[in-house]
């Protein structure tokens, strides 16, 4: 016996394979698509074709953009001076939220990891190298991930970066705003320590 | 500044209006629809326009359907003796998932609720009379919600179809299975000890 209509079921399976949905919630979604308007229903699913059209990569970052330079890129008050290096575009997400940078970015599309078979060639580390040998950036700071992926690619950045005589920085690691240090792991400890300044 | 190019932002929008997608989990959504392959993406936004043209109501039971009688209100198997009565098409999933009953539905579309203006004459009540008349089942089971509302709709209901004569039931009310009575309300406690059975 189907419990939904033919239309329903294959929705509810399309909406379960997202991140962070479940069986229940996938069908609340569903039903809750079904009782909206026409015309917002459309609105959604020409948003979906629309991402997967109109995004490309800005060819000078990696960042999502949707001409060849990416809204960061092309915009004048950004400084060139300053590059962050990311894994991800939704890492530049992150730190634009935080309103706390001001240069650009470069994507490097993930980090290195040897056991999957991702190595320097499979990043945007070439595109880097003859990017920063253009620009001559005054300072490169590494904002990859705190796992060991990311531990790994930043030590292999700055090694990389400092022979072309560049300032390289890491960004900081510590505790997280408004937590507990009786509750913080010992290593975020002992990187908050390490990482001290004078106040 | 822009932290998404126009249509991430659009889709994240959209995504944000669906109930239990908060902001972080529309953009984790949203980014993962752009990794998707273009079939998969084409897939989701055609599942969500089918939904919405082909879905119409059984004209009998009132149950989403794309035929003019639902599947239920179609398998010859099922009882037509025995009707149950719901507020909404997914009270029917969450019934046909517990694969204990036989019968077929009566959905309302809503209970009474003065205070929103809804009224009688809102709801299928008017259907279930002409249907009942018609097909004089042996049992009619009563299985509105347990809130106010759902209640008020249930006492109405009972009135209107003894009249008609028929057998009219309400689903039990008591500890959910798998429960502990030390974490039950008061209100369920009394109602699984107000509709204690013989063991």
């Amino acid at each position: 016996m189907e419990k939904y209509t033919k239309s329903m079921g294959k929705l509810i399976q399309a909406l379960r394979k997202m991140p962070g949905l479940g069986p229940k919630s996938a069908e609340r979604i569903a039903f809750h698509i079904l009782r909206l308007p026409h015309s917002e229903a459309k609105a959604m699913a020409y948003s979906i074709l629309k991402v997967k059209e109109s995004i490309k990569f800005c060819k000078l970052c990696g960042n999502l953009s949707e001409d060849d330079a990416c809204s960061i890129c092309g915009n004048p008050k950004r400084s060139k001076d300053i590059i962050c290096i990311v894994q991800q575009p939704t890492d530049i997400v992150s730190i634009e939220k935080s309103s706390a940078f001001q240069g650009v970015y470069h994507v490097l599309g993930g980090a290195l990891s040897p056991l999957d078979g991702v190595g320097p060639e499979n990043l945007r580390i070439r595109e880097l190298q003859a990017r920063v040998k253009v620009s001559r950036p005054k300072e490169v700071i590494i904002a990859t991930d705190s796992d060991s992926e990311g531990e790994t690619t930043a030590l292999y950045l700055a090694r990389l970066l400092k022979k072309e005589k560049l300032k390289v920085t890491r960004i900081a690691y510590g505790l997280p705003m408004g937590s507990n240090l009786e509750y913080a792991d010992q290593v975020t400890v002992a990187k908050a320590l390490q990482g001290r300044v004078p106040v």
